[in-house]
C-alpha cells in the first residue's frame, strides 16, 4: 500500500490525540501527516508538528498563529505554514496531500471543512456526528458525487459498519445502537434537574471531551447518532433502536430479516475505531490489549428510559420531521450544553431549551450550506433567549 | 431463484424436523423435498412422506421397508422408492434432483453419504458434526474439487460462517465458540461420576438429541466443535478458543487481527442456523420471534473449566496430533456416551474410556476412507474393552 496523507481536523482533542497514537503504533509505513486543524491548544500543536512535521497547519486567529511560531522557536522547530480561523480548517480539509481527513473538531464548527473534504473525494473519518446530523443529506450527496468514502469513527458506527461489511442492505431489519446509559442510568427522576457538571463529567465506560460526555448524560449523544445511523447507512427512523449496554462492550449490532444479530464488540478504546477507519478496508494488527469476555463476566442490556431522558425522543422527532429541524436541535443542544457547563441553567434544563427551540423553529428544506447555516443561527438565538428566561426562573424560585 | 431441491438425511431425528419446519415456513417457492434418509421411525417419516411427496426414501432395513409400505397405505399416500442401509442413504444424499443435502443423521453413520453428497457437488447443510470430526481432510478436499458448498447448520459454525463473511481470513486471530456449560456447569468435580442419564439430559437451553445432548454435558460437544471449526474454517488448535456463555445467545465470536470482536447471536432455535444453510448467500425473512436483549437483561462469560471437563483437552489433543486419532476419539466418545446412557459406566468414566483409547490408537494418516473406517471400527472395539473393565470396577468397588 502507498503512504497515505493523513490530515487531522481537531488534532489537539480527544480524538486527534488518540489519532497521532495509532498512526504512532501503526508505524511510519502506511501513514504520513500532512496537516493539521487545531484551535487554540497551541502548547499541544507545537509539540505534535514537532513530532510529525506536517506540511500546513491551522489555528483558531492571529494571536494563536503568533503564540504557535513561539512556541516552535523555543522547541527549535521549523515552522509549517500556518492558517487561521475557518479558512484554515477548510485549507487543512482540502489539502493536496491529504489522502485521509480525520473531522474530530467538536460541535458545529468542523462541518463546512468536512463538507469540501468529502467534496474534493477525500475519505473523511468522521468523529465530528454534528456534521451528519445538521447536513446529513448534503454530506452523502457529496461524497457519492465525488466518490469519497465517509468512514464513522463514532465507536457505534464504526461497529455498525463493521457489521455490515457482509451483508446486504435489503437483508437488514434494523440497527441497534447501544448506550452505555451515561452517569445518571439510575439517578431518579426527581434528582436529576439537580445534577452537578461534575457528576455529568463522571462518564462510566468512556473518556472523552467535555461536550460528548454532557452529550452521553443526556442521552442526546445517542439521540444524535440515531440521526448519524440514518445517514451513514440510510436507515429510517422506524429501523433504528436503542438499548443501554453499561458495559459499553457490545459496541452496536445489526438484526438481519431472518432473526440473526451481528453484533461487534471490544474494549472501550477509540483507538480501535480510529485505526478502523484509517486502514479499512484492511485491519491492521493492533497492540492494544484484547477483549476478555470471561474477565468482563457478565454484560447487561435494558430500554431506554424515554421519560427521564426526554432527548432522545426530540431527536427522533428531529429525524423523523427532517429538514433543517436537525440541525436546529443541534445548535440548540450545544448552547444548552455550553449553558449547562458555565452553570447558568439545570442539568434538566437542558431538553427543556432544546424543545423550546424545536417548538419555535420552522424546518425549511436543505438545499444548501446556507439553509443549515441559517438554522444553526436561528436555533442558537433562540436557544439563548430560552436559556436565558429558564436561567431567571431559576434565580426567582431560588432552586439550583 | 429456481426451485432447489432439498434431500434430507436424518429426517426423522430432531434437525430433521426443524428443517421442515423451515421449509414450511419458507412456503413451497423455494423449496422441494425430493429424498429423504431416515432410519426406524418409520410412522413419523410417513407422515413427511404424506406432506412432502419426496421421490425417494431411505430406512434402516427391508423390515422398516415393510413396515413404511404398511403406514403409507393406512394413510392411502403413493408409495416412493424405498431403499434401505448404508447405501439407502447414498442414493438419497446422491439423488440427481437434490441441490442441497442436509446431513442431520446422529453419529458415524452419515459419514459415507455425506462425502459423496460433497464429491457429488451438492451443496451440503451440515449438523452431522463427527462427519468432520472423522474425516475432515478427505470432505474438504471433496468439496474443494467438486466445488461444493459446505454450510454448517451447528449453531456455533453458522454463527462464525456469520461472523466471517465480510472478513479475509488473514485478518482474523482467533474464533472463539461459546459452550453452554452444560447441566453440569456448577456441578461439583466430586458430584460428577454420580451424575445420571436423566441429570446429563437436563440440557439449560437447547432442546437437542440424546447424543449431542449427553455430550454437551461433558463438554465433548465443544470438542468435537473445535476439530469441526478447524475443517469448516481453516484455523490451528492454537486459534481456537471456549468460553462459556451460559445463556447460549451469543452463538459464537470472531476476533480480527485489530482486536475487534464480531459476533452472532439469536434466540436458541435450530431453524435460523437450518434456514442459513438453505438459503445463503440469501437471507430470507423469518417468522420466528426477534432476539429482545433487554428482556433477557444479562449475559454472563466465563473460561471453561478443564479440570471437570477432561473432554476438551482430549479434543484439542486429537486436533493437535491430527491423523486417525480424532477419528478414534469420536469413535470411542459414541461407545462411552452409549454404554453411560445404558448405565453401563458413571457419567466421569466417558472421558476415561475415551482417554485409554486415545493413549493405545496408533494415529495413522488418512488417505482415503478405509483409513477413517479403519480407525473408527478398531477404537470401538477398543472403547468396548474399556467400557467392559470400568463397568466391573465399577461393580469391585460398589461404586455406582
Amino acid at each position: 500500500m502507498p503512504t497515505r496523507g493523513v490530515a487531522i481536523l481537531g488534532s489537539t482533542g480527544s480524538i486527534g490525540c488518540n489519532t497521532f497514537r495509532v498512526l504512532e503504533s501503526l508505524g511510519e509505513d502506511g501513514f504520513r501527516v500532512v496537516a493539521l486543524g487545531a484551535g487554540r491548544n497551541v502548547s499541544r500543536l507545537a509539540d505534535q508538528i514537532a513530532r510529525h512535521h506536517p506540511e500546513l497547519v491551522s489555528v483558531e486567529n492571529e494571536e494563536h498563529s503568533e503564540q504557535l511560531k513561539a512556541e516552535l522557536q523555543k522547541r527549535g522547530v521549523a515552522t509549517p505554514r500556518i492558517a487561521t480561523g475557518a479558512e484554515g480548517l477548510i485549507a487543512v480539509a482540502t489539502h493536496e496531500s491529504a489522502d485521509c481527513v480525520v473531522s474530530a473538531t467538536v460541535g458545529a464548527v468542523g462541518f463546512v471543512p468536512t463538507l469540501r473534504a468529502l467534496e474534493a473525494g477525500k475519505r473523511v473519518a468522521l468523529a465530528n456526528k454534528e456534521t451528519l446530523v445538521m447536513a446529513g443529506e448534503l454530506m452523502t450527496r457529496a461524497a457519492e458525487k465525488s466518490g469519497a468514502e465517509l468512514l464513522p469513527v463514532d465507536s457505534e458506527h464504526n461497529a455498525l459498519h463493521q457489521c455490515l461489511r457482509g451483508e446486504k442492505r435489503s437483508e437488514v431489519r434494523r440497527i441497534i445502537l447501544t448506550a452505555s446509559g451515561g452517569p445518571f442510568r439510575t439517578r431518579d427522576q426527581a434528582a436529576m434537574s439537580s445534577a452537578t457538571v461534575a457528576e455529568a463529567m463522571k462518564h462510566p465506560t468512556w473518556n472523552m471531551g467535555a461536550k460528548i460526555t454532557i452529550d452521553s448524560a443526556t442521552l442526546m449523544n445517542k439521540g444524535l447518532e440515531v440521526i448519524e445511523a440514518r445517514w451513514l447507512f440510510g436507515f429510517d427512523a422506524d429501523e433504528i433502536s436503542i438499548v443501554v449496554h453499561p458495559e459499553s462492550i457490545v459496541h452496536s449490532m445489526i438484526e438481519l430479516v431472518d432473526g440473526s444479530v451481528i453484533a461487534q464488540m471490544g474494549v472501550t478504546d477509540m483507538r480501535h475505531a480510529i485505526q478502523y477507519a484509517l486502514t479499512y478496508p484492511e485491519r491492521y494488527p493492533s497492540e492494544l490489549p484484547p477483549l476478555d469476555l470471561a474477565r468482563l463476566s457478565s454484560l447487561h442490556f435494558e430500554e431506554p428510559d424515554l421519560e427521564r431522558f426526554p432527548c432522545i425522543s426530540l431527536a427522533y422527532r428531529a429525524l423523523r420531521t427532517g429538514g433543517t429541524l436537525p440541525a436546529a436541535m443541534n445548535a440548540a443542544n450545544e448552547e444548552a450544553v455550553q449553558a449547562f457547563i458555565g452553570e447558568r441553567i439545570s442539568f434538566s434544563d437542558i431538553p427543556q431549551v432544546i424543545e423550546r427551540v424545536m417548538d419555535g423553529h420552522r424546518s425549511g428544506d436543505v438545499t444548501n450550506l446556507d439553509d443549515v447555516i441559517d438554522a444553526d443561527r436561528l436555533a442558537r438565538a433562540s436557544a439563548q433567549a430560552a436559556i436565558t428566561r429558564l436561567s431567571r426562573e431559576v434565580r426567582a424560585t431560588g432552586v439550583v
